[in-house]
């Protein structure tokens, strides 16, 4: 159990240009993206930097849910100057970034696919200490501010992998409610979706007691370990707040205990899967995200085709749990009950059937999606999707219930409507 | 928000002769007390340093509840060889003292007072970097594993207090719940009330929101920092589990369930107060424990007088949480819902009163000691126990409510026989 240090309170945030003094930072590398940059987290965070004193370079040339060229581009911004602290204002997409560009600018010698997930990279471990990073998550959504994970879009596969390891985790993360306030209603839905996932997914993922083979040496333990008592307090209070907050936040953007609840969900399910890992709902996701065709996120003031992250990985959600739920149906009719329903008569071999139809009434009231037909797939991609989920072990083998080519067919098949 | 990493897992000690050689130890500092140097856990350790070949002294001559003077003989012995791993297998007085010892021996020039708390010490802030300490709770109590606090008894004051600093917390805490399963009753009884207090104080804590004056920088940000949302998840936590688990874990030592579900919960309570704090139970239990007569510790291996942390923790509980409950009436009726009280016809102005007489049942069914009186004080005794509760302002002024020198005596006097 890990995760990074974390100091919450609404205004916050105000507090970073005293904390980079207190680093001794000469020369901070901000990042957000071009959006973020006329609003206000970012305006509070600049003019705290500015009050301080602190000598900053900005770059915020992000992209909206990153890519291996996008990250490339800001890990030659890192290492053209000296920059000796990290500073990430923004969603996870900016998070993410400034992880790796923190990561290459410390190891200048590596080739990009050193440190991303095998089999798609070659998985090799940090060796040299990087420079702190603090974040400053804007959305209430990846958790990414409490994990040593960093997603990416890896365009000759058309599939998300990422990096993961410990020497990445920021070594602050500054959760300021009041960063949420101005989140668009679908960038709250969405990245609420997020959360969500990774609270059901934590708490149903193999406990960590059955993950075989077990590691020889502790060096080799995973990050993502399984499910255990640790991680389900968090899952199961990340659920419970979601369950609670999540539709007044998306709805009211200016429901600031909503909105504030939900950032500190964002955390919870953040520790409870940066520890037990997430399993099929995020495997699945990578291909629905990466092999987008012209989908345009509804509500994102971003350019290019885009099934922004939670969407994408919150509408197999039905679909998953349904197959999943026979492996442990009493964690899966809990998570229905705090979702809201009814489970008192209900068998256990009925828990996957409730859970999922829980689920597509949660995401109807939220207007989602009608399915991945409904952002721009149909049954002829199926393939491609399954063949995208296959490079994902890393994250599928975490699912309580083993699967084959076939079952990931179905689970695409069934996800097409939703409705 | 910020723990150690934790790993946990029936047998997981057996890892870690694996985790030093990863870490590269060359000589690594082990140090027990003499009890448990000839019981199944130390053996376990031992047992795994040895198959993985790594070369180590034992320190054991450590004093269960340990004072200045036996912190110091630790000290000089880690400082006589130069060791590169501190590993502690114990309760929380030898987790306390290993982190002494690498403390100092990193800073050899410091004076011991040095990184004391003020008022008693100077609370100069840790400026070198110490050695990676890897700790090995084999009591279900202290959360020592997660925290960077240190206690002792400093004589001169008859009155315990510590070191508490972030640096001092250990690197990895392996929590390996079959290391449970060897302490006698009343140790499981003891060091149980331990996790009850840590997560009922640190649940009614000042909230974070109230503590006053607010630090006008991060860095004198305490470690202790009241109630907040994070905090309050582990408590509430730790006292479900204490509630579910505590009798049947001291009642049977063979109970694997029960003692796991404890060992958990003092990690839970741990990471708990490591964040919100304590308040008057523990502020008040350091003169207890400091000014202690001849009380000999039922079913302790220990040749000095001694009150047991957990047992002088709780003795004032019925008394203090009668006096705190006004001020957050309903989290002290949500405790003692909790822990089996029936609430709900309770009046919000009798919490405090249905919290006592809960706690005063718990106590009684696990058979603690009748009072202040039964571990020999009596009413005259009183002002020096208040004296000495005045320098622990750093814990009691997180108490939810404000109190004078004759609110001290008051609890005191309502302490001295709880049946
Ligand atoms: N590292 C991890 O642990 C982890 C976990 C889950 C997801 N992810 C990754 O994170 C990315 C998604 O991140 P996200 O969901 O946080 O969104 P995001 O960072 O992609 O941002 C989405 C949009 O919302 C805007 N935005 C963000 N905060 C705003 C605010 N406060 N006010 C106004 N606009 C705001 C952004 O400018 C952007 O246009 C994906 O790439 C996903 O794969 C990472
Ligand atoms: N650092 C912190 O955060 C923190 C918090 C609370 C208390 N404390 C301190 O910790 C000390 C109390 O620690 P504790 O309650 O863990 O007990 P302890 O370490 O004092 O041990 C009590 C007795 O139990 C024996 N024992 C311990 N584990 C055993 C096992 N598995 N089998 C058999 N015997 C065993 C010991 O040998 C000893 O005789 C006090 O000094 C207290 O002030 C520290
Ligand atoms: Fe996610
Ligand atoms: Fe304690």
């Amino acid at each position: 159990m890990a995760s990074s240090n974390i100091r919450y309170g609404p205004g916050v945030s105000r507090e970073i240009g005293m904390d980079l003094q207190n680093l001794g930072a000469k020369n901070v590398c901000l990042m957000t993206d071009q959006n973020l940059a006329r609003l206000p987290p970012m305006k509070a965070v600049l003019e705290s930097l500015t009050a301080n004193k602190i000598t900053f370079k900005v770059f915020d040339n992000i992209r909206v849910e990153p890519t291996d060229s996008s990250f490339k581009e800001a890990i030659s911004f890192a290492k053209k100057d000296s920059f000796d602290v990290f500073v990430a204002v923004g969603g996870g997409s900016v998070m993410d970034t400034c992880k790796a560009a923190n990561l290459y600018s410390c190891h200048p010698e590596a080739d990009f696919l050193d440190f991303v997930n095998a089999p798609i990279g070659k998985g090799r471990p940090v060796t040299k200490a990087l420079k702190p990073l603090i974040a400053v998550p804007t959305t209430a959504g990846t958790g990414s501010e409490t994990t040593g994970v960093a997603i990416f879009d890896y365009e000759p596969l058309k599939a998300k992998t990422g990096i993961a390891s410990r020497a990445i985790r920021p070594t602050l993360g500054i959760v300021d409610p009041l960063h949420t306030l101005s989140m668009p209603e679908r960038v709250a839905a969405n990245s609420g979706f997020d959360v969500l996932c990774h609270a059901l997914e934590s708490y149903t993922a193999l406990p960590y007691h059955q993950r075989a083979p077990c590691p020889t040496d502790p060096i080799l333990r995973p990050a993502y370990q399984g499910s255990n008592p640790i991680s389900d307090v968090w899952s199961r209070h990340a659920l419970n707040v979601v369950a609670k907050f999540m539709k007044r936040a998306v709805r009211d953007p200016e429901d600031l205990e909503a909105r504030s609840s939900m950032h500190l969900a964002s955390v919870f399910a953040g520790i409870g899967f940066g520890n037990a890992g997430v399993h099929l709902c995020h495997g699945m996701s990578y291909p629905i995200a990466g092999n987008v065709k012209s989908h345009a996120a509804r509500g994102y003031s971003v350019e290019h085709p885009l099934v922004p992250h939670g969407l994408s990985v919150v509408l197999t959600s039905p679909a998953v749990f349904s197959f999943t739920a026979p492996m442990c149906p009493e964690r899966h009719l809990e998570a229905a009950e705090i979702l809201g329903a009814d489970v008192r008569r209900v068998k256990r071999e009925d828990a996957g059937e409730v859970l999922a139809d829980t689920l597509r009434q949660f995401l109807s009231d939220l207007q989602v999606e009608d399915g991945l037909m409904a952002v721009g797939y149909s049954r002829d991609d199926i393939p491609a999707l399954v063949k995208g989920t296959l490079p994902q072990e890393r994250v599928t083998k975490l699912s309580p219930r083993a699967h084959t080519e076939e079952d990931l067919s179905q689970l695409f098949e069934s996800s097409l409507k939703l409705y």
